[in-house]
């Protein structure tokens, strides 16, 4: 290769005010980084790189010192300078920097890369993933945001893509709380606080009440993000026994005894057990919790995707004495990459919230908060709810079927009347571990049940999301599964121990 | 009023989930909050209710007790049960929850209201606010987007509306990493993470590096979103005083005896005062820097927003050692109701923001990652920039020549060289806080300088804004700060203390 050629084509320009060995270090990172430079390439000695570009031989120098201070070129004395055999491909300047002495105190629980790889890409390669608990791509709405838009866009105030008030666009602010009351959750838009995502507000509901070493009771098994998020609060986790049934026993013994911040739950078709708690449950729920001033977070992100009659009233809507904050999302009615939630709590917590956060983001993102009070407005999630709760309950039969077809009697489950999933449990002789990794090899994916434990839990459960593929494709995973099961059982005997996965947030 | 007319419209439906005393209550409340029932109105009794509804008498009783229980009626022994006359008109349960007593403890500058209504609504009313830093909304190249977004449209993959990963849409860290390279600032998309706006970077990188008592160094005055974040974390703050060369002594005498986490700093135009940090002073700051390990986050909202030449490289550029973290932003190129911004930070910095990120909102939204990648593939954000430069600058040289015109000798101030601000200096005799409130009858407004130092320096400057308005209302707000400085200097003796405003993020 003819270095010079190459290099000649670098055009210097004394006007810039980048001094001019900077702008040649530039150049020549790019051309090592997209291999016009290859490793092991011999640079010209300084003398003639500065005729060749018409500067001084002190620019040069200055350039290939730099060069060399970022670990892409070395110079061996007597031979010249060369371009490092291993470049920092990624352009990171060498690790100079003691990063890791400078972080604060990271989490127990980093996330493992396996995990986030299975769950990365659920729809995109053959891998049939029914671990991520996503709407199926192909119900995304797109057509009817666009045409929103579109009748938004010559009534669009350009000052709504500006700043706007932390607490959220006031007319989705307001269409949210009549929106919120029609569903008989009596709101006022003062109690309504707009968020980039339901995770968003367990963050900052989080950040508002804990301090570490405050208690929190939790269903168990629970959300994983919640976990997660308090964990890393350094909350002290209180759970609930798993069972169908509160035990209002135990409830009220750890209100008693530890004098817990709040209880995080979702009444309606829980992540991962698809369980919803019964009226009288909720109704003595909130007696107990009114008597102690409890605060109740209620979780809420599947109410509105029920297969058959609706879910009782929810514990916002029983509420008695102001203590419940519900958290909302259109994430999975309409698509998650609209990355806005809500929380209706009374007006001092949505202040607090607010304040906290305005640090965190200074508000959430305009244009969805746009589409969202349009789509509010003309009454556009109706038709759209309408329909993925027909096709949702479609896979989920299908999914149930093909359960009892395949993975009988290895496996069992409850029908869930809403929601996203299906909670399989194994028998004890199969390791959910050992079964994801036989999936994997067969080109499925789920989440094992342990994920959902706070306290790592050995958990004989798998979580099974239905909604992310068409029956077809649900069929075909789970007669893998059965597959990936048979395996399993068979090398049972095999005692592997769990891989150190931390938990993705799913 | 006939009150049995008003009941009678309600329609129970028994085959709801919802109990039927729940949807009495809902339908009342309702009517209660909008009037159709008016505070003092008398409710029928029990047995008549439940004649007209076709319940039984025990599923009003419910009704009316759950009422009462809400504070939306009362009841009167012998009398009946009358509408409350304060009926929680937002929709407020009764305050029984102790909320303050649950918070964690609060920051010590709650947001004024003062404060945060001048900035609310900068080009709403007839106020002419010099206040807030935002772009003019009569720029934001809507048309473009909706273009770029429309060309999009029908080769978009609709997965990428889902989950995606938590630093950010690839082919956009793809796209912001050859578009920095090509300014000068080698990245690779493994250096860069997507934000929810600038802030949000902020925020992270506080949160992984700051525990409560740890050092950091400021300049001062300086951006206060940045003082707010740093103050709520717990750091003690050291201040480079005031002066338009970087006081490298002192900078150095502080990274001896506190071992400061990192310096924050604007090199390009900074908020507020508009200066611009020397060539020789940055390169200064790296080798400093370098030889002790410190990391600098360079925040840089304003480096391409230049009305003469270029700035200086940044110190991202200049990096010898990988230890500056620079913050970018699109809120004020394009405009703020984006809510995306970058980081451009080694690999392990970007590893743990990610972590921290997840907790906070999972991702950034989706729409505005499109919607950017678009824009910075088909190379849309280069004639944009050519024109709000060529704006601004004219708007600069109004606002400028209109302070010589009608606030000499009361205000000097330097001439920016890009940025969006002009930073007065207020001759003594002036209080910036008396000056605002005489600014405010005249229906203009701006920040006082306090705002912008950590220690609540008594400050004799102000910030001005000049990118929100046209020339001749730039014209107009200056010449009625001219009469409202006149104003304040003949009433400088009565000494005003200055009210207990906390400082809005701006």
């Amino acid at each position: 290769m003819d270095i010079t050629k190459t290099l000649s084509g670098i055009h210097l320009n004394a006007a810039l005010s980048l001094p001019l060995y900077l702008q040649i270090v530039t150049a020549l990172t790019v051309k090592i980084q997209d291999c016009t430079l290859p490793a092991g390439s011999k640079l010209p000695p300084e003398r003639e790189l500065s005729r060749l570009l018409g500067v001084s031989r002190t620019t040069v120098i200055n350039a290939y010192s730099l060069l060399e201070e970022r670990g892409l070129v070395s110079t061996r004395v007597g031979s010249g300078t060369f371009v490092s055999s291993e470049p920092a491909a990624t352009g990171s300047p060498s690790p100079t920097m003691p990063w890791e002495q400078l972080f604060t105190p990271g989490y127990k629980a980093p996330l493992s890369s396996i995990m986030r790889s299975i769950i990365a890409s659920p729809t995109a390669d053959d891998t049939i993933s029914m671990a991520a608990g996503m709407p199926d791509p192909a119900f995304y709405p797109v057509d009817m945001i666009h045409a929103l838009l579109d009748s938004r866009r010559h009534s669009l105030d350009l000052a709504d893509l500006g700043l706007i008030a932390t607490e959220g666009y006031l007319p989705l602010r307001r269409s949210i709380a009549a929106w919120q009351s029609r569903l008989g959750k009596t709101a006022s838009p003062e109690q309504i606080l707009v968020v980039s995502g339901s995770q968003q507000g367990l963050f900052l509901i989080v950040k508002s009440f804990i301090e570490p070493r405050d208690y929190v009771i939790l269903e168990s098994p629970t959300y994983l993000g919640a976990i997660q998020v308090l964990e890393a609060a350094g909350a002290r986790l209180l759970c609930l026994p798993s069972a169908g049934k509160l035990d209002l026993e135990i409830f009220e013994d750890y209100l008693i005894r530890y004098r817990p911040k709040f209880f995080y739950t979702m009444s309606d078709f829980q992540n991962p057990t698809g369980r919803v708690m019964s009226l009288s449950d909720r109704q003595e729920l909130i007696r107990l919790a009114a008597r102690h001033r409890l605060a109740i977070i209620e979780d809420d992100p599947y109410s509105l995707l029920y297969y058959g009659s609706p879910p009782p009233p929810s514990l916002k809507q029983l509420d008695t004495y102001g203590g419940v904050i519900h958290i909302g999302t259109f994430s999975k009615t309409l698509f998650p990459g609209l990355r806005t939630g809500w929380v209706h709590a009374a007006a001092p917590v949505i202040n607090r919230l607010a304040q906290e956060k305005q640090y965190v983001d200074l508000h959430s993102h305009n244009l969805a908060q746009l589409i969202l009070h349009t789509c509010l407005e003309e009454n556009a999630l109706t038709p759209h709810l309408a329909k993925v709760r027909r096709e949702y309950k479609n896979r989920r039969n299908a999914m149930a079927a093909a359960i009892r077809k395949y993975c009988s009697p290895a496996m069992d489950f409850d029908l869930a009347e809403g929601g996203l999933y299906l909670w399989g449990r194994l028998t004890p002789a199969i390791s959910p571990t050992e079964l994801l990794r036989q999936a994997a090899t067969l080109g499925i994916s789920f989440v094992p049940g342990d994920a959902f434990y706070a306290h790592g839990a050995a958990s004989h459960e798998i979580r099974l999301c239905f909604a992310t593929h068409d029956e077809e494709r649900l069929n075909e995973g789970i007669r893998r599964l059965g597959r990936a099961l048979a395996a399993t059982g068979a090398t049972a005997a095999t005692s592997v121990s769990p891989p150190a996965a931390g938990r993705p947030i799913i």
